[in-house]
């Protein structure tokens, strides 16, 4: 038996595949900035005269801005993703999308495809590396991103799914991180992506001062936790600070002489080098951040790939976020119930959303968000955020550059901090302080405009709304 | 959020599990006839009282001798299962049974579990090497296999798994075959299995010389058939003439300058040879046969695991074995129809089953049947075989000692073979010499016995059934 999955062109495809008006459409994220593969798909889709489509991409960054005039012409009529900025955020909160998208977390989005609750009729992969019946591979070509977490979900539930390649090899790929037996149908194209925009040359560390101090004293409370022995794990992600905590860490645990379990996530090459200084024994990677972890992933077996269900799906048999000891997350915003808020900017206009940021907060035993009290003139610590990314009861402390706010739900951890002579402050002390430095205030939507997205929680509940802004 | 999946003993496991009476347990055969595992866990579901409980095994070998007992007292009343053989085949022959046991292909078994026609309560899964949270792979410990291509739609769509394992590491296993998201519970043991059962230490081509002229013949039949050019592939079993096959391909390939794309299947240390000779540049390895292909398995990226799914499902998006060229198959009777039986003996008894042999001769292009004439003083060339295992309709071509038979749906073949010089028989001459030469005649069940197995072909429909023999 014979099996032809070659198809000419995108058009082809897409007619072979059965989408029909209404239907659902999924994409994943790893080319990043670089991506070529959701616009082309988008564009046929809206020559080919198809109309009410949902779009389920991992993530949506500025590079693709010819969607917003597939949402103008009700071609795209609906959203899922877990992370959005750009021109299609703007849109989506002016109102421009028909239905409110739907903003998940990393882990949500894999519970929701293998649950059948986000039903994909047709998944479109871009494939660094494919071969003619399907087996591909994100290490090889020249838009080689690495591992290929986001799409594994995508290509074992869709009901059709086509790989979309620039670098089309002799059959059987080698290696193979999505087999044949989960894909329809291989188109090749000229381009999938731009190299420069899919992966960072590489990721660097903030060098600024505040930040630097900030980052060493989220090092300090890892240190004080009594979780930095032997099995340690850890993750972070690859903004400025972030790759600051790892640095200290990684001088921290060669200093005790720790030798961590895992670190996982997105890598950078931050984590490539403590992977390889021996101070973690392996690697879980969803997707490679920089050329660094590409080149480490290609090489080194304990460099493991990691679905974003086995990473964060909160309804299988207990996901990788839920080993984690120590996460260092991000926030655009952190209120007095210690929720968080990575969706919404202080114009109230979606600039970003969970990731796996929710996910890794309710998995880690220490969760620690680190963000300057202050930035752009607004105050980061406040009162109530404008939208719940990240529920409070999942952090457990906030470092800025004035000092250290324990949850109160963690009495423990506070009285560890307090015996190694860290700075502690209150977060109602911290909220102070910031908006006694505040220069501007946030605009915040009324609480009356229209639904533009709903926000859910990674086991698919309602977590908060985003409103219009006109 | 921590999971607590490590159960003191398989007591505890199976408690936990939710099995119920009339529920359906699986099992893989990695450990082959090392396997300790099946039989600890029916003896513990024996004596917590559990019946009626449905067996679904990848394979049974001598070494489940135990299970007998328990098909006796009714602990057992069903079987699913690619191939047995020893004293649990020869029960089932006898009607021991309660109801007729399923057999079916290696593509097949993994299309009923995956479609859901096979529901699995319970997996089972042998794991040479597993951590606590259950990342199990087979090539590390005491008891490595190598793949666990047969274990992957188990793990992936049983209801509830356990794994089974003697050498529990610190978490996270490196590198994962199966991941902890599919993974309920986890159950250290002392001994998973023998290593003199698990592994031929090597497995060895035949020295007899009728053997090497089968091999020779069946080597000059592949290199007249059109097919040996560069993206070849190949497989064959680990049988002493299939091994000899191998042998003279690697010959024939070398001299012919020819670069395969894969071999796949159990994988041998011959096989290895080859992809190390760089005369294939992948294999495909749903089982490792011997300690030289665990170790390529360990070393080599090149010598990638399959999926039984992957290898073999007609369901899914196209096989691996759908990409063959060359299958080497054996054969205890084939009869004028080219039908092949490799379900029963002489003696009507159950002693094998298909494993892969109907999904091979099915996918490849040219599935060669090689046997002696004569065994045992039996014809192997009859009018009707006892039981057919794979179709005439997907068998091409016959080596024997005697001369080589093209089948009638193969003229363009035949043609080939003819012009290559290659000694020509009809099937029913080949009958004829065989039978001739017999000396003894099969005994074959009444027609009108107890039907004790029924033979489902790859997609599930019903290719023959296996008659009582009291």
């Amino acid at each position: 038996m014979s099996t032809q999955k070659l198809m000419p062109d995108l058009r082809a495809a897409i007619a072979a595949s059965g989408l029909k008006n209404g239907g659902t459409v999924s994409f994943h994220h790893h080319l990043r900035n670089g991506d070529h593969v959701m616009n082309m798909v988008m564009d046929e889709i809206a020559r080919m005269g198809f109309s009410d489509i949902t779009v389920a991409a991992s993530s949506l960054f500025a590079v693709h801005e010819p969607l917003v005039e597939h949402i103008r012409t009700g071609v795209i009529s609906g959203i899922h993703t877990a992370y959005m900025s750009g021109p299609v955020a703007h849109a989506v909160t002016r109102g421009m999308l028909r239905r409110p998208a739907v903003m998940h977390t990393h882990g949500g989005r894999a519970r929701s495809i293998e649950s059948g609750a986000l039903r994909i009729d047709v998944a479109f992969i871009a494939a660094p590396t494919a071969d003619n019946l399907g087996n591909i591979n994100g290490v090889a070509g020249k838009s080689a991103c690495g591992t290929l977490g986001y799409a594994v979900a995508d290509a074992h539930f869709a009901v059709c799914v086509v790989a979309v390649t620039d670098n089309l090899v002799p059959y059987p790929a080698c290696p193979i991180a999505i087999s044949q037996d989960h894909v329809d149908y291989v188109v090749e194209v000229p381009s999938i992506g731009d190299p420069a925009g899919i992966l960072s040359g590489t990721t660097r560390a903030t060098t600024d001062p505040v930040g630097l101090e900030i980052a060493r004293s989220a090092s300090k409370v890892i240190a004080a936790s009594g979780l930095l022995v032997d099995g340690f794990s850890f993750q972070t992600g690859a903004g400025g600070i972030s790759l600051a905590v790892a640095a200290e860490l990684k001088q921290l645990m060669q200093d005790r002489r720790v030798q961590g379990s895992f670190a996982s996530g997105g890598i950078t090459g931050y984590i490539v080098d403590m992977l390889d200084a021996g101070l973690f024994r392996t690697l879980f990677d969803v997707q490679c951040f920089d050329l660094k972890a590409v080149e480490s992933f290609r090489r080194n077996p304990c460099h493991q790939p990691m679905s974003a269900s086995l990473y964060a799906n909160p309804h299988r048999r207990g996901a990788v976020v839920d080993q984690l000891d120590v996460m260092i997350l991000g926030a655009t915003e952190i209120d007095l119930a210690f929720n968080v808020n990575v969706t919404t900017g202080s114009d109230g206009m979606i600039m970003g959303g969970s990731g796996g940021h929710a996910d890794t907060a309710a998995g880690a035993k220490l969760s620690i968000v680190t963000t300057k009290l202050n930035a752009g003139g607004y105050a980061k610590v406040t009162g109530r955020v404008t939208t719940v990314t990240t529920p409070g009861a999942s952090v457990d402390v906030l470092v800025t550059d004035e000092g250290v706010a324990v949850s109160p739900l963690r009495p423990d951890l506070l009285e560890r901090l307090r015996a190694s002579g860290i700075q502690l402050r209150s977060i109602g002390e911290l909220k102070e302080l910031a908006e006694a430095r505040a220069t501007r205030e946030p605009q915040r939507p009324s609480g009356e405009a229209r639904i533009v997205a709903v926000v859910e929680y990674r086991d698919g509940t309602v977590l908060d709304v985003v409103r219009m802004v006109s």
